[in-house]
């Protein structure tokens, strides 16, 4: 077999078929195939797509380029949660207490934020001495004694994914639906799952704006999860406006925590606590999601769920002391209001330009190797749907010394919209793909 | 400017302005451009084209990559010919010496043969102690004395391409209008010629087979000379069969002497001075097609052509005995013929498969390493329109000890068809496009 062969045979519209799609990605992964014959492909991929077989292939190819990870100390299905990218996103540090309080096993492996969009691991190192950089023997483990950990790519999880992402970040070839659902389900099927609840965020916040674009990949998605032998359904979630009322790392795990301790804004909370009860039934644990809903409700009302995160922390040698003292997890000094130009009701605050205030402000990256300032970020203090009047606080800005202000403060007030009378509600959850839409509706 | 902000500018349809494409070929030239980056974009502008601004654009990038010859020493326009490549096609041999035996400055850059296509190289590097590897203040002497040198491109000439086409042919990137058209006048700007008459092959045995695409070809080529200041202009000829009667090195010089001798096959001939005649046009030399004919034809008969052949192929160090002695040409000591398997008439003798059989036999490459066996070669010794008896030779097979015999055998019987009755005669000038379009319908 040729690269250049294969190359002219996607170019011209053809399908490969699994040995030339094995043929490339085990060039990718040792490194026989040159940089810019796989750039090539990459762009013909972009630019003609690729058959669901196909994509099926090049994901169980990715698969194989690593190890599938096993769990021979554990009796049950283990299960996750994917999020397509968000602002203020931080249900990962919810269900998987909530999750594994209810007796899931969650091997959760999440990534860093770019663009933006946070990353959990960024989210859960601002606890001090949180490590996430867990071997897989640790996460076998952990699993076994808390049933859970929430840790990063390891290096033997397919390894093909991290060099083609590299390559396809310089390459202007990122944005292509099979490569990224191949990129999202290689590494999610690696880590061992039997099942795998989607969130697919949709909206002027989330990668994919339209519901349609949204849909498209959350069905691409749970194709090549079922076709993989894990049960995988998908939520369409609603991300216009930020999810929570906090943006910034320390301000996310704050918030994750006042919600397990029942204290959260009710859409986190309820999309929480849906988003889990999906992972007890994906892990066999219950059929009815009702039924799942009041099991997970019931380990947040008994603080068993917080108490689960202590032990998630203190195991991945966190300081659990910040549950009960926020005051230990790092902080901005200086605040700056972004206030209601009008009286009215706040209609609309747009995700994507706080996101991207926060990475100004030093809460994201735009670039791989920007450094993290956990303390920084934006409280909604009136969020969608709540009166105003001219000169009330909408959004508290939380910022070190000015660092950033002067590219976010004109994003924010452009992010905030004042309208006469309150807007229509959008539902949190507002399509579902998979399993679960067969039975809800 | 970020490569990858350009790769992405035309992932997504748009069209790069000359800065994008400045720094593109810039980086391609000295290097500082990945070869994954500016493979990607070569796969996005095959796949989505490039308009004729875009391709001017690449093209005088591409000759800025390099220096642009000037002549200081002569007085007059410097004309050129190029051809997409044929089988068979030896004219470049007849209408330099041609053209400069009726005063016009050809300094005639020519390629090597490279797939079921010969090279102009090739052919006059089978005359003993030819050196086609001028430097171009060798090149500049040549025009001042002999008025013609037929060298090879050399490292000063648009260095971008040769780097270019070394990455398009690894990544399935060479089937581009627009990147052929940049490559093909890249090189002929660079040589400082102020006309330029192109031969655009079309037919079976051409790199396009259909009309269509061959006027698209000749059109955008046109177009480039132009915007560049090059009169340009283009015949559409045909290549469904070999051009003239021999194919391989040391025949093809050999027809190209005797057609400069007056006893070349007509078709051969007539092309041959018509491409002359448009060369002197060109050249500002003459303005009326059938004066300039004229002009070719009387240094064809009155054998001063052949005789600034010889003092082409002294001044560039060959053997010019040759001419007389076609004897100390390299020769293939073997013969096989292929016989009419019926009586009739010989409707058809597909160029590509005698191109390839060619290959086969050592008269050409089918990798860029391969070495050539200039002796050997294809006679056809019944052309198309031929009347022929069952058991008579059509093909008349120069091989040496059998070498790549089962290969050429099948190729060369498939190629020929015979026919109840002649074949209609198909025009060697199929379409014109350019100045000459105009003047001579």
């Amino acid at each position: 077999m040729r690269a250049v062969d294969l190359i002219r045979q996607k170019r011209d519209g053809g399908a490969l078929d699994r040995a030339a799609i094995d043929f490339f990605v085990a060039g990718v992964t040792d490194g026989t195939l040159p940089d810019y014959q796989a750039a090539a492909l990459l762009m013909a991929i972009v630019l003609l797509g690729m058959s669901a077989e196909e994509t099926t292939a090049l994901t169980d190819a990715m698969v194989r380029s690593g190890v599938r990870v096993e769990y021979p100390g554990i009796q049950g299905t283990p299960v996750d949660k994917h999020s397509t990218g968000g602002v203020g996103d931080k249900t990962s540090l919810i269900i998987a207490p909530l999750a594994a309080a209810c007796g899931a096993y969650v091997p959760m492996m999440s990534g860093r934020g770019l663009g933006h969009t946070g990353g959990t691991l960024d989210k859960l190192e601002a606890i001090p001495g949180f490590r996430t950089g867990l071997s897989l023997d640790e996460l076998r483990r952990a699993l076994s004694t808390v049933g859970c950990a929430l840790i990063g790519q390891t290096a033997e999880i397919a390894p093909a994914d991290k060099k083609l992402y590299a390559l396809r970040d310089v390459t202007a070839t990122v944005e292509s639906i099979p490569l990224i659902c191949a990129s999202i389900m290689s590494k999610k099927i690696a880590e061992g799952i039997g099942g795998l609840v989607l969130d697919v965020k949709t909206g002027s916040g989330a990668f994919m704006k339209t519901l349609d674009d949204s849909r498209h990949l959350a069905e691409s998605l749970v194709a090549i999860g079922m076709r993989s032998g894990v049960r995988t359904e998908a939520l369409i979630t609603d991300m216009d406006a930020p999810l929570g009322r906090m943006v910034g790392n320390s301000l996310e795990v704050i918030e994750s925590l006042e919600t397990l301790k029942g204290r959260g804004p009710r859409d986190l909370e309820d999309l929480s606590v849906l988003l889990a009860a999906r992972m007890l039934i994906a892990a066999g644990l219950e059929q009815d999601e009702s039924a799942a809903e009041r099991r997970v409700r019931s380990v947040l009302q008994s603080g068993a769920a917080l108490e689960k995160f202590g032990a998630i922390i203190e195991l991945q040698g966190g300081d659990a002391r910040v549950i009960d003292h926020y005051d230990r997890l790092p902080s901005a000094p200086d605040r700056h209001a972004v206030t209601a130009p009008a009286s009215g009701f706040v209609s609309a605050i747009e995700a994507e330009a706080v996101g991207r205030a926060a990475v100004a402000l030093g809460a994201g990256r735009g670039k791989l190797d920007d450094v993290i300032d956990p303390g920084v970020g934006i409280e909604v203090m009136a969020p969608v749907g709540a009166e105003v009047r001219s000169g009330d606080t909408i959004l508290m800005v939380h910022h070190r010394a000015g660092r950033g202000l002067d590219e976010a403060l004109p994003l924010l007030s452009g992010a905030v919209r004042i309208a006469a009378g309150p807007p229509a509600r959008r539902p949190i959850v507002i399509a579902r793909v998979g399993p679960s839409s067969r039975e809800h509706r």
